[in-house]
């Protein structure tokens, strides 16, 4: 048995900015102060028509690959976590594979599709891929590019931003990975999705807007209130470690306030947490990705050896998963 | 560490189908002798409405869940596989999850996609979660509603059919699963897919077709019938066994000259394979389960105990994918 070490992160931000006046002023809706006071967040990053999902999963790969000193050839398994694809088939992990020149070496590589709770999911896939011994570096890629499938005629829509961020895994003598656990509630497939696919593919399904991001309920905010803690609580018991163990802990950005929350009712200090939706907006799959990398840039990450590093995701499905390491400088 | 073991299979076929005659006459395009005698397809099966990815998949896995005498929570992950999704987000596996009434234990449940590869890669990834100890019974599901897709105005169309197939995964003290290996060449990225995705998910690609079916440039045979091969023994090399191991060798079901010309290469008797695109046509991620399936339906699996079984599959990307079980009653 080998563990998974994260070895190094990249992230990558689309140029174009909307700020949440800018917002308010082009769709003609009211979203503050709730957007700045309560989510977090002030504006928002938009994709250009070139900055696709495996443009920007690529860009922010490039990045985790200097960090690492590694060149494309060391990787040897690339998984590509989103519920923005490139295209419905094939997965967006081939183009970003070829992005990346990896199919030069036949480099394996695959998409998973937890919607916006990929984050912790594609930690736990790696590291059991390379906890086998038969893979040494693994590649993995949080991408968002869900203003694509805006309307932009409903104030939840200033949630969304677009970005990816990318963390490389590699094979350990010690831990490392710890564990995961993760729950699914598929009750609430209806809320809040692309309803384009199979059976819907058609022009008819585009006249009534199923090509877009359709939402139907809000999860209230109870989902990753009370959710969070008690999977933070399960994790714990299943990897045999307690709260003080904890160095930092980090969450799907999607709603400051709930973090603030969730982190009282744990009785940790929000020091022990890292948001970055202030600078980045929400954005899905790459988001906790995008706060690793931001901990470590501002240097959150230096005294945390042998410490445990918590990611926990949360996305439309519904899906919780958590995913625990303990940090290896 | 444990071993994964297949215990159950279960598939679902659409009611309707329609014959190359049928084919023919409807599109008028002429598809035979070829599709007969080289593909080995005489016949689809087209999805009805009600017939979606995920209701396909739901009803697969209810007959793998009886055959293995299981209750829907006896299931603890569930991953499903497919290029031909329910729709964008939220996963399909979240909606089979709910279907299966799952959604009462809060089951985890994700998607993966390596197109048509999916087969192998499924088994290979829940193979991983068993072997770690912290999971015990996993259901895989490929299911494929490509007919959905198509536009009926190619011949190359003739090639698709939909249907589900599913298979349980137990954890077990003996082999079980031996390891798998995979490629992928993102190259190909543009000579198959369904391209409709994040920038595209627009009334303009719509006009140009996106949402449906795009073949760009054929594959080459020699990519399954040198690749199979090639495949197969990189496998054996990988997990220390040889070709005189192997009991049964399943592959996408996708053209039955490759299929035998990769046996005569292999140097294997036809027997120690199954076809099922005669009874099935093509259907993409679920084939390999629904090849296994009427394998043991047809009780040649009688004599494999503590043989080799192998999967073999192969999708758009381009992806190949083979993963190695010891068979056990």
């Amino acid at each position: 048995m080998k563990y998974a070490k994260i070895v190094a992160t990249g992230i990558y931000v689309p140029q174009k900015v909307m700020t949440n006046e800018e917002f308010e002023r082009i769709t003609h809706m009211n979203i503050e102060p709730h957007y700045s006071q309560v989510l977090g967040i002030t504006h928002r990053h938009i994709s250009s028509e070139e900055e696709t999902p495996a443009y920007m999963a690529a860009e922010a790969a490039k990045k985790a690959l200097e960090r690492a000193g590694m060149k494309p050839k060391d990787i040897d398994l690339l998984i590509l976590g989103t519920d923005t694809p490139e295209a419905i088939s094939p997965p967006t992990a081939t183009k970003v594979q070829y992005l990346l020149g990896m199919h030069e070496h036949k480099t394996p590589a695959f998409d998973v599709n937890a919607s916006c709770a990929n984050g912790a999911l594609l930690l736990d896939i790696a590291s059991r891929y390379i906890s086998m011994g038969d893979y040494r570096n693994v590649l993995v890629i949080g991408t968002y590019a869900m203003t694509k499938f805006l309307s932009w005629k409903y104030p939840w829509e200033a949630l969304f931003s677009d970005g990816a961020g990318a963390v490389i895994l590699s094979a350990s003598e010690e831990p490392g990975y710890l564990g995961a656990t993760m729950m699914t509630d598929g009750s609430w497939w209806y809320n809040w999705g692309i309803y384009m696919g199979a059976g819907k593919a058609d022009l008819k399904a585009i006249e009534n807007g199923l090509h877009k991001l359709d939402f139907r309920a809000p999860y209230p905010a109870e989902v990753n209130e009370e959710g969070w803690p008690a999977l933070v609580n399960k994790l714990l018991k299943k990897i045999g470690r307690k709260l003080e163990d904890v160095g930092l802990i980090l969450f799907t950005q999607v709603r400051k306030k709930s973090i603030v929350k969730v982190m009282e009712k744990l009785g940790l200090p929000m020091e022990k947490t890292h948001t970055v939706m202030e600078k980045y907006g929400y954005t899905g799959s790459a988001c906790v990705y995008m706060a690793l990398h931001d901990a470590i840039e501002e240097e959150k990450t230096k005294d945390l050896e042998a410490k445990l590093v918590i990611f926990i995701t949360s996305g439309v499905g519904y899906q919780q998963i958590a995913t625990a390491f303990i940090w290896r400088e």
